[in-house]
């Protein structure tokens, strides 16, 4: 997928809305659990509620893992459906992965082969041969860790360096877009700490930055927009539990669409005062 | 496990090997390939050749998770048949994990629920939330990356700090170490940096490390003892590709045997040589 697909979705749509899939199965509503499948059944309804109103789905793995084998099955079939039934939607994999340069190519074989997600997550500590084997696929990407959204994100992405003064995540942001272009890259930076994707925007003007802390863990969409959007939008700003798991009934995919609505809503008004729809 | 448990193995054994289940398909013997299950079969077969004289296991994910549900339902297998048949041994996840503290809970849970692993590999970049949630499980442990073995640690880790010169991973250490002690963190410090661990033992005077790098990445295991072991050894040695892939006929579990003594007969000479066996 090339940021065109993605940047064409978002004018039709009027949304960079990305639903976190983080479907946890202690918070899924009860009668799903009575099904053969309860995460699959629980993303299907999501999924199918909110595609025309996100262009992005970002499954974290950790939630499909801490379920085993049956949990890889139920990721599988999630990617699976997404890509049948709306393959317009970019796809991807939380995984915050990273590892020495063979194992890394391994990694990208799960996710690009084995899966047909368009990006992963990576973590940057490992440095450039831990992060490019993500970047042999034609039209697939690698999302770098840059700030993260959490309180720990202070104990080592702000320490300065010695030599200019920048801080770590700058360091990482200019560093690493030397590896890779607009094309294959892009950064996560937290929405908690919107102030900073000015600094942000010296170093990558025109890189897609995917956004998360938006929602339950209470950034602000007007503030991430006013500091980080560009000419083609450039940012996919994630929600999950706020829209996820907006209510617990059977009414759970309805609520959910209209949590993601009331996002979405948002997000159309922005688009339209930066003059990106019309 | 106790770091007590698990130097009462590197004496009984003259050994603190740890051997890396790196179990690649694509680099397995031929004729496991038309096994039910050629990776937990290879896995099994390298384990009963090499266990009396390795203290630790160490499969990486990515080997793992390249094969989809057919690679967990292997490494679920191998963890179990370490369990039962060798309890004595240490097995660690070398998953490089980390994400915000909600997120990692459920990697721990994967783990050290699901799976019953002793120890996971963390990255450090997301700070004390990220890694926090792995303490949670008594006995279990945190194996943070500070140093690692590939060209990519020049990129961040030996970044230094405006405020007093410290270098990252240096950092890392400082940091980190509060978060908890030698009996649930120890630390992955690269064997092709050797000469960094006499700095490191700075730090970290008495935390395990867990030390990659020995044999195909080219590090010197004289080295690795002299600038890093202490007064309980202190060292986790892992060698893989040298050791699991020394040949791949029929005979790849003697041979891999082999290659594993004859890093063993060199930790028993230095073992003795720092008079922690007789």
């Amino acid at each position: 997928m090339t940021s065109s697909d993605i940047f064409d979705q978002i004018v039709e749509k009027e949304s960079f809305l990305c639903v976190g899939l983080d479907s946890d199965i202690q918070k899924l509503p009860k009668h799903l659990l009575r099904t053969d499948d309860p995460i699959f059944n629980f993303n299907k309804e999501i999924i199918d509620a909110t595609h025309d109103i996100a262009v992005a789905y970002k499954p974290n793995l950790a939630f499909y893992e801490s379920q085993g084998v049956e949990g890889w099955k139920s990721l599988q079939k999630t990617v699976d459906y997404l890509r049948q039934k709306y393959p317009e939607q970019y796809i991807i994999a939380d995984a915050k992965r990273g590892d020495i340069g063979n194992t890394s190519a391994l990694y990208a074989r799960a996710f690009f082969e084995n899966m047909d997600f368009d990006a992963v997550t990576v973590a940057p500590y490992m440095g450039e041969d831990s992060v490019k084997p993500f970047m042999n696929y034609e039209g697939k990407w690698v999302i770098l860790l840059a700030l993260t959204s959490n309180k720990g994100a202070f104990d080592f992405q702000f320490n300065e360096n010695k030599k200019d003064g920048t801080k770590l995540f700058e360091n990482v942001l200019k560093t690493s877009k030397k590896w890779g272009n607009n094309e294959n890259m892009m950064y996560v930076v937290g929405a908690t700490k919107a102030e900073m994707l000015r600094d942000i925007r010296v170093q990558v003007p025109h890189h897609f930055l995917l956004v998360p802390g938006v929602g339950a863990q209470g950034g602000s969409l007007r503030e991430v927009v006013e500091n980080g959007m560009n000419d083609r939008c450039g940012l996919l700003v994630n929600a999950s539990r706020s829209i996820i798991f907006a209510d617990d009934t059977e009414e759970f995919a309805a609520e959910a669409r209209k949590s993601a609505k009331e996002v979405q809503v948002e997000m159309s008004e922005l688009l339209k005062e930066y003059n990106l729809v019309k």
